[in-house]
Parts: structure tokens; sequence; C-alpha cells
């Protein structure tokens, strides 16, 4: 059985579990004050272009995400997402929790447009509504597409244009980074974000994420918010030493590479044999339309989610990660006649 | 320099590294829904000698404070702790934070009196004031102290005769349990509690904390909340294969007690030294009292927290752990003339 | 200049007045536990038919919404509501900043449909998802619409079926009473939730709702949550002598009789102008569709919301209420040729 | 039976009464958008003698507090207070339920004093604890008696110092005000404070705090949070109308004038008939020490707070209000012997 649910399944890559087990006795101090942290935010700085950024590395996405959010809004204020964000559908309300509310517009590709965010802001005009504040997207999406560079800027603008921040949530921001037409950098996310997030989970490590801040008026005390939503790790040097591998000879990016090779070729495979998509991601999630038949076949020894049913088919998701051998795509495409 | 800061200086015992290395590439489903969380919890249930709790592990400790806690109350309902808890004081009011208010009595030696709780629950009388409903302690406690096997049974009766629910905050409950004169078992804190927490991050892991829910009422929709405060991790495996090695073979109480072995070896040093103490701790934190001259020389080779003045002398905190080595304690001691 | 812009432009009944003059040098026990709120308390019972209810009276209508519904759902747990219901738009994210979130469907007429409820519930599996627990629906509604007796019954199974609360915003529900045509009681509106709010603010009073709580197990300590919010007035007998005086001889509803009866003269009067109407509103909220010059000359002399553009016209909503007079309904209609 | 049990026995002075009938069918926009509200806020602005201030008009005391705190802080922002301070004991976790930490002091005359508001903020050092942010204190204070204005300029620079905000919750401000000794004004008060409130619940109205804001940047949006937290009443007139009588004519602190002459009848007659008094309380809240004998007779005709035992006397609270009538306060003088 090969597992396509998703790109966690395995542990960490072996560049991590070496450094850790290399710095295993040092003694160091707690929370995030050790000297892997440290290097480890050196090296995110050089990765993301800015010396000035704030860089905080938490445990998981979603505490990053409600940290955040919870830190650069007051009361009243809301964000702005697609129904399909990750905020919105898949983290039991961790913003409503932190007491604001996620104000969502519809959802096709994944991506939102700048006219969308607008029309929200225009609706909100007085105090008998909350207030919109902050646009939350995902790069790469939740369904594999990615923002371009130019639509990057776009929803920049339009944010700007309202007094909006901008937060992009970079869970899986490697796979974005890594097609190459989209002309996606750290650093363009940084530019372009007031904060925006590294996720190393889905990337080849245990487990990490980097929130990074680059604008000035959402940096101060941020380490209290941490530690009051229980993301501030006693060992924060586990999460040191996890990004400083990352960011060691781009393998960071390398990891990625790997798994938008491993997709390419699954998708030109499944191409090959006339199937199509449901969605046209070229990012590490590929959304084939099969047959009932054909998914009771490929069932018995590989795992993925049933995405959609589209019309007497269905859409499956396979993702694929720094791990994915190419013999199992290869096994993967065999199995399909 | 050796660090006698805390019990979270190092990295994790060779045998959950080994145990992360040796499960690295095996595929396994995400958020705790793995092999090794199963039988992590299986272990745990056997360790507390009852099949019918519920077991969920989560990254770190005022993660599960703040989960638990939030999770078992209703909005007006309060918890009482000792003002020195560490829910009352270092975790950036994490728990007010989910809407809840901490009610604090004073603490003398780290424990609270079923006196000190009966006087809270009598003189919150009407719906002017919150609800008390939790009682918050930690065993071992924040000075190093432990509550004995009958000071939790008053405890638990006086929680009884108020409806109050017992939640034992158990970060460093290894190091209580290893002290033999208090009769202590990870069975009777299951029994006294309604739900208590077993560390592991200050005793060998990465991190983790198991959180052990017995009361049958308080463990509905728990991974929801979980979730919600984004303590559910994507690899949940790294937690599942943590609490399964250090619950093999004892190797979580083999731990504990090399910590306080080292701890008693350090204050049977200090005290034929003609030292005194701070607090009269059986456990792996010791609370000698120095003077500044002394401390200045120690300083040199050792960091330690400076606790308390006394008089012109200063106690300080040393922590011992799994990881400390026998020759740093008699090299601190060699230290002292 | 007559303001037909909502139901809340003047001070109270006369007879309330009356009341509070009377009753002004009494001394009585404050927050709400005087003879007046037990009077009222045992009116509300005898006009719900059912006197094992739990009546709270409050300040308003914001105010009973946030603490009902923080009241009644644990933190995973969400509320349904139409995008158009006055939690979802206009209470500036109220409900979200007691927690929990708000999901939201689309809104036609104003009323939600039971498989509305029933694909919300169905989409949300499993813990990743907020838990739906609670439906939220006004009678009558945002647009002046009404649910009738067997539309409020269809809503109560489809709750059953899910293990769901239902919970009705009574902040208008004379006006949706005396429609003759719906076969609605307030025992009925008791019957079919499991508490609901009956709205004295836009019906005569100078403030006040009642919460009305018929489910035994969402009873339990509700006074707790009303200090809470700050819903617990100092003179809470201000509350008690409003709701005796409205609850006595059908006064309640000879207001809202009233209201209905000054709206149906200018539909009426509307209709036999040529005009078309956005919404069918039985109700006491008026929605015709009016050219921009029409509407030019009736702003000289009358007050009123635009409420959405419709073609090249626009519709407009005009509220009546308990102290419209006639002579304004026929001033209005003779303004317009 | 007289109750001297509280100052919100009764209604409102007959002056608002008279006005609310007067206005009653003027028709008036809501929300406190009304001519009354805006000639009430004019005449606060008038009395703080400040023009630049924000005004707001609420329902309630506790929603005061907790709309202005829950405003005024981030969410790792905690706020000091006497552990006898309303915000602390009697507003169930109000506070707390918008996430902030109340930090408490020992109070022994009702008074904070600037030391231990020094030794929070120095204790109170990293992002491990919540960060103080916000001194709250009561004028009159909660056993009637007074900072005077040395006192306040001392915690004001204790909050410059530490860059601490200061609140005052003015519930009983006019008991204060009236005391000529302490050389107070409304100005004093606008002046020291970053915000407080002015009570008229307790000195004659139906209902109703005022809230002023004098720190410029915390004006920002807060009708948002008025709104959120449901304290802004649709009818918002009917604070408006109130708070215009009271700023008219002085007669605000004429109430709190005669409520204080009733108070200064008592006390005199008291300590001539030999009694002792619990706390020296020069306001309308008067504490004397009666044998239980004596309280046992009294209860026949008066009704009032047991406050606290004093060997084997008990301490009585006895509270007096505009409305309070001298032959009350004579009628209790004879019924002790």
């Amino acid at each position: 059985m090969y597992y396509f649910t998703n790109d966690y399944s395995e542990g960490a890559h072996e560049s991590i579990l070496q450094a850790l087990i290399q710095s295993n006795l040092e003694q160091e101090p707690g929370y995030g004050l050790d000297s892997h942290t440290a290097n480890a935010v050196q090296k995110v700085r050089d990765a993301v272009e800015n010396q000035d950024v704030d860089v905080h590395l938490v445990p998981g996405g979603t505490q990053a995400n409600l940290t955040a959010l919870g830190a650069f809004m007051r009361p009243h204020e809301a964000c702005i997402a697609l129904d399909s964000g990750h905020i919105a559908t898949h983290e039991t309300g961790a913003i409503e929790a932190t007491g604001h509310k996620v104000i969502t517009v519809p959802s096709g590709d994944g991506k939102i447009r700048p006219a969308q965010i607008q029309e929200v802001v225009d609706w909100h005009k007085d105090e008998h509504s909350v207030k919109p504040r902050l646009v939350y997207i995902s790069n790469s999406t939740e369904v594999g597409t990615i923002y371009t560079r130019n639509e990057l800027l776009d929803i920049r603008q339009t944010c700007d244009r309202n007094n909006l921040l901008l937060y992009i949530d970079g869970a899986r921001i490697g796979a974005a980074i890594v097609v190459k037409e989209a002309e996606l950098t750290l650093a363009l996310h940084c530019e372009v974000a007031d904060a925006f997030t590294i996720g190393a989970t889905k990337n080849g490590a245990l487990l990490g994420e980097a929130i990074i801040i680059r604008n000035e008026s959402l940096k101060e005390d941020f380490r209290y918010l941490i530690k009051q939503r229980g993301a501030l790790m006693a060992k924060g040097r586990i999460l040191g030493i996890q990004f400083e591998v990352l960011f060691t000879d781009d393998l960071y990016f390398d990891l990625a590479r790997h798994a938008k090779k491993m997709a390419d070729r699954l998708t030109d495979g499944l191409r090959s044999k006339g199937l199509t998509f449901f969605v046209d991601s070229p990012t590490n999630q590929v959304f084939p339309i099969l047959t009932k038949e054909q998914i009771q076949i490929l069932e018995k020894d590989f795992a993925f989610y049933e995405w959609e049913p589209v019309g007497d088919q269905v859409a499956i998701r396979l993702v694929t990660s720094w791990a994915t051998p190419q013999e199992s795509i290869d096994a993967f495409l065999a199995s399909i006649d």
C-alpha cells in the first residue's frame, strides 16, 4: 500500500535527523533562544532577502495562523478568505475562537480575486458590521493552484487601497515557488505580504512553520502571543535545527522540486492515458478524474482521497512529496489501463 | 559551561532518536491516527491502570493546559490555582485567553490546601461572581515539592464535596512518582484526577505531553478542541513514537530516577558542606542558599537561575535531568568551598 | 419630516411610561429580583403557554443573542444562519467574539430551508471543521417575511434529526404572529424552539428583550452568563415593568396589529398606484420599488432606507410601528403620483 | 420596610421621567445618533472641561467596563486591580471573558497604592507572563472611600513611568466629587485618566453610564466595540435624554449631594450613639458595626447587607441615594438604642 493521501505521511528528511542526532547532547537555552534558532532565523532572513523581518518558529500551521491573525487584529476586525481557505474550513473555527470573524467569498480555482476583496470592503460600511482588516490567502492554494507574481502584486495593491493587511499561508509555499513559470520567490512573498509563513511540516521536517513578519507595526510583543497560544516550545532548538538544515544549500527547494517532479511525471502519465483533471494544478497536488471501476482497482494498492464526484466519475487527490519514490508513481500509472 | 537551568536543555534520549530513525520512512496516517500513537495510547492506558481513559498526545504543556481547561469549563466557570501555579504566572494568560478566570490563592510550599479550596468556594456564592469549577494543581510542583498520596486523596474529597473537577499538571509527574516515600503512582493520579497530563518534554522527549481524561463527561469531542487550539500535529506519529518508547520497559521512570539520583547527590553534597535550602524539595529541583561570592565563582562554569534573595544571601535553583552527568554534579560541588 | 426608517424611532407606548411613573418610588431589589419582573415572567409564561420555561429580561437584542448563543455552545460548536441573518451581518461579529463560528448559507426570501441546514451538517464531518450545533432564524425575518407554522415544524424536524438546537430571534416576533394566515402563536414558537426571544424594543418599549428557554439542558446558570456579558441590569425593574404592561390585556399584540394595519394600508395604497415590491412582505416592513424621481420627491418629507437597486429603479424600505399615525401613511401615499 | 441595600432601589429622578414623557413621540435616529445624545455629549464635554474627549453612552456599568477594557488591550495585555475591585469580584469574569487577565493586589481601604502597581510591573518581566497595561480603579471605591486629588496624581505618575493606561470606574463618581475636602472634579478625573466612566444608574437615572475617552489612541472604532458587545441601544435616545437632564443645572451633583447629606446625617447619628465604623467612608456608603441584637431589631423595618463579622459584632452596609428621605434616616437612628 502506498499513500498518496498527503505530503506528511513520512518522518523527516535524513539530513534533519542527522542534525538532531549531532546536536542532541548540546545544552541550549529553551524557548527559541538557542544558537540553532538564531542561525535558522538568519538563514530565513537571507532566503527572504530582508534582514529586517522578524522570524518566529512554531510547531504547526493552525497554530501559526491563529497566533498571527489573533495578534494582528483588534476585536472588531475580521479577515477575508475564500470559502475553501484553510482557516475557513479546516481549522475547526480556530480564528473565531480568538474572537474574529472570517468573512468568506466563493472559491473557484482556489484563488481570491481583487474584485472579491473590494466587494467585501464596500459592503462593510459602518459599526454594525465587522471591519475587514486582513486578507488571508494560501500559496500554493488548497487545490494545488498558485498565485503568480502579478496576481500577488494585484492583491497587494487592492490591500493598500483599502488599508488591509495581507497574510499568506505558506504551508506549501515551496510547492508554489518551484513552478518556474509563476516567477515566484520567497523575497516576493515577503515583499507583498505584511506577514507570511514558510511551512516545513509538508516539506521534509518533523514539524515546524516559520512566521515571517515584515510590517513593523505587527512585530511588537509577538513572542507574548506565541507563548499565550501555547506555541512557544520549551525545546525550541528542535525547530531551529530543522530550519537550519532546510535553509542550507537550498535543501528546502530541492525537496519541493522533487515533489513537483514526481507530480509532473504523474500528471504526464495520467494525461497520456487520456485522463482529464478536476483542477489544472501545477504543484504537488494532482486531481485526476477516474471511473469508479478504476478507483476500485487502484484502492487495492494505493491510498488517496476522493475529492468530489464529477458526473458519474470521481475526482481524486494525489499528493506527492519530498519522499515519494519514482517507483510508486510508475506503479500507480501501471495500475490504470 | 554546564546548564542546571532546567530539564529541557538537551534533545531527546537516544532510544527516542533511534525509534524516529527506524520508523522514518514508514507511511502513516496523520493527526495521531497512526499505529505508533495507537500503540502509545495503549501503553499509557496500561501504565495508568485504566483501560477506559482517553489519551491524547499534544506538543506542549501550555497547549495541554489551555486546550483541556478551555474544553472542560463553561464560560462563567473558573479554575482555582495557587498564585505560583504555572497557569497563573507562566503561561501569559493562556487560560484567560480562552475566557476563564484563574482564581488564585497564596502559595507557601507550592501545594494548595483543601481549606484554601473550600474558602474560595464559600466566597463565590452567586451569579455576580464566577463559579469555581476546577482545581488545578501540579505534581511535582513549581518548587519541586510533591503532593503525597494522602494529600491527593484529601484534595479529591474536597473537590467531590464541592462539585469541582480536579486537573493535575504532570509536566514533571515522573519526578514526583519516583519519590518512594510519597507512595505515588500514575494509577493514583488517574484515580484522583478527572484529567491529568504526563509530561515528556522535561523527561527525555523532544516534545510531547499526554492528556489523560478519566471523567466520562469530559471526553466528548475533545479532538475538536485539540484541533481548534492548534495542537493536532499533522505528523502525530512524532508524538506517538516518543511515548511508545518512553512507556516501554519503564524508560520513563528510569529517566526520572536518574534525574532524582543526581539531585539527591547534589543535595547531599551541598548539605554536607553546611548549606541550607530555600525549599525542602525531594525532586529534581534543588534550591540551595548561597552567598553572593559563592554564586560569582559558580557562574563561571555553571548556569542556573537566581530564585529569590534570602537575607543577604540568595537561593538559586538547580535542575537535574535524565541527561545530567554525575561529573557535572561533582564538578559543581567541587566549586563550592 | 416623518421617519419610516425603522420601528424604534419613538419612545415607548404611553401605558409603559405611566407604569414607570406609578412605580417610580417603590423600592425594589436589583438585578431582576423585583416584583415587577416576577410578575412579567409569569405573564410571559402564560403567553407562551408553558409554565416550565425560564424567562430572562435583558436590555437589547444583540445582547440577547450573544448571551444565549455563547451560553448554549461549547467552543468548537457553531451556529448555522442565513447570510442575511442579523447575527451574521449586523452585530459586528458579536457571536464570533464569544468564540463561535457563524456558518452562513445563501438567503433568498429571508428564510432558511431544511435542505440548506442538512447540507451544512453533511459537509461538517469531523474534528477538522467546527461542529454545527444550533440553527438561528428570525421570525419575522430581516426582510419582513415570515416562517409559517408548517415551515417552523419542518425546521424543528431537521434539527431533531441532526441533534441541532433551534434558536429563534424574535426581535419582531409580534409582527409575525399577527399575520393570521401563518397560524403562528407564541406557544408554537416556544414549542419548536429550544430557546427564543420576544422583542419589545421594536414593539412599544423603551428597551428590552425576553429570552425564553424551554430546553431544560440550556437553563443551568444562565444568570451567570447574563451578568458576565453585562446584560444584568441593576434596575431590572425597568424591564420587568415594561413586559408586565405589554403582556397585560394583549397590549403587545395590539401594538403589533396597529403596525401591520398601517403597513397593509401602505401596501394597498402603493399597489393601487401600480407599484411593485422587492419582497412580498406581510409584516411591518414594506419594500416598494420606486423611480429615482419619485424617491427625490418623497425624501423632502419622509425618511427611509434605500434597500437595493432594481434595474434603474430602487427598492426602498418603509417600516411602520405601534406609533405610526394613519395620517403619515396617507400623506406618504399622496406624495406619489 | 425601607431599603438601605443600595442606591438603585428606586426608579429615576422626576426630571428624567418628565423629559422622557415630553420627548416620547419625537422621532429620532437610532443607535445614539439622535439629537438628545448629541446634546448630552456636549454637556458632558463641558462638565469634564475638555472638548476633545469622545463620549459614549451605554446601558450599564459591567458593559462599560468590559467594552472599554476589551477595546483598549491587546490579547496578551492585562489590567491591574485591587482584589476588591468590581471587575475582579463582581462582574462574573466579564474581563476574562474578553480574554484578559485581571492581576489583583490586596485591598485594605479600597484604594490601590502606587507601590502596589510598581511591584506588579516589576514582577512581570518577559513573554512568559502577561504584560500589565492598564490600571483599574474606582472612585468612589467599593467600600465608599475616595482617592483624593493628590492620590490620583500620584497614580497617574506611576502609570506614566510604566507605560500604563489609567481607567477610572466612575459608577459612583458623583459620590466622590461632592466630598469637598478631596478637591475632586470631573475635569481632574478626565485629566488623570486615559478613560473613565460617569455612572448615572446609581445617581438618579433609570440606567446609563457615560464612557469618556481622552487618550487619542484609544478612540478609534470604539463604536464598533460598543456594538459588538451588545451595548449599542436601538433607542439610544433613552440614554441621551437622561444624561441631558442630569448635566443640566448641576442636577447630577445635586443628587449626589443629597445622598451624601443623608449619609452624613446617618453617620453623625450613629456616632453620637457611640457606634464605631468598619471603614471611615466619607461617601454614601456607611459601615457601622452593630451587635447581633441590634441587627435583629433593625431588620424588622430596614433592609441592608451584613458586610463582615467584626469580633462577635457585625459590620453592616447602609447606602443612601438621591431618593433617600430624611425620615428614613431618622427612623433608622431611632430604632437603635
